[in-house]
């Protein structure tokens, strides 16, 4: 696991602590977006994830998709968002998985387009947060209905004391995170 | 108004048209994203909007994010998204606006933290399409409740045949639509 110590730095400058497990990074990452950051994450993540066989991102709206976007210019290859909820526009022709927030205590309905996640996919899957691992494990669903493999999942920050990474880690998948945090103590973040 | 032709050839090539008023873009734009043509489109909004005034580019997610990131870049700016919705994450200390979606016909609570928009910021306000122009307008009321300048409105794909770009041309405001679709007919998709 190799940290990049911009972002660290940004969580620790910058990140608004909320009890002891929220994290707020909206002056940065997901309100207010640094674009200069996100190109040394995006550069850092082509630098962790170098396999060719990655052919697409994928990820999930809204605050994956900048990330995602700006991720894909090191890549060369598309992004495609995992839409919430069921919209008119989508049509019915999708692969869905359901993703529980613990943040936001709701479960919602995600949806790729059959079109656009095949069994030709070689999927590197990118998100701003790993906690409990829905997000990350819906997006894994999807791309197993669709015959896709997962290359690699790259977050901008993992909850180190939440099981997600763990488990993600356990199941073989090739996870990298750019910060961990290990604690959140009387709002002091302690990474790992 | 100025168009670019890559983002024209590739609504004809790739745009799915539903009834007389909608063009889905979702194999480039809104669902899988084509990053190498958000670059061009970033390079044609820099040159539409050559203000080294614009310190802000304002969007509004889920779509608007990855074109206003990659534009971002040529612009040297942080952008800012606009959150949809009420999220337990935000905060109260918001500027908000509503906007009323035709296409899912329902209206939307739209809001931007007070921290991320002040009276110094001129802003490129950015969007992938623009129709009735509920959600330019949405955002344009949240620059005026922060005392922000618009120095522009940057548009990927305007509807010429509904009011939203006449309404915000004649407020006097700076409108670029890189494609203009003037009608859609039996499913062709005329330009003008």
């Amino acid at each position: 696991m190799i940290e990049l110590q911009l972002l660290e730095d940004r969580i620790r400058e910058q990140g608004e602590v909320i009890g002891d497990d929220i994290v707020k990074v909206d002056m940065f990452l997901n309100h207010r977006i640094d674009v200069d950051l996100l190109c040394e994450i995006g550069k850092e993540f082509r630098r962790l994830f170098p396999s060719e066989k990655i052919n697409k991102i994928l990820t999930i709206e809204a605050s994956g998709i900048g990330i995602a976007c700006i991720a894909a210019q090191y890549f060369g290859v598309p992004v495609v968002f995992a839409k919430k909820g069921i919209h008119r526009n989508v049509g019915n022709d999708i692969y869905t998985g359901e993703v529980f927030s613990f943040t936001k205590n709701q479960t919602t309905q995600i949806g790729v387009s059959k079109k656009y996640i095949t069994a030709e996919d070689r999927v590197l899957i990118i998100d701003d947060f790993l906690a409990n691992g829905a997000a990350v494990k819906g997006l894994i669903g999807i791309c197993k209905q669709a015959g896709a493999e997962v290359e690699g999942i790259g977050i901008c920050i993992e909850k180190g004391f939440q099981p997600g990474g763990k488990e993600l880690r356990e199941m073989g998948y090739h996870l990298e995170s750019l910060a961990i945090i290990k604690s959140i103590d009387d709002g002091k973040i302690t990474f790992g």
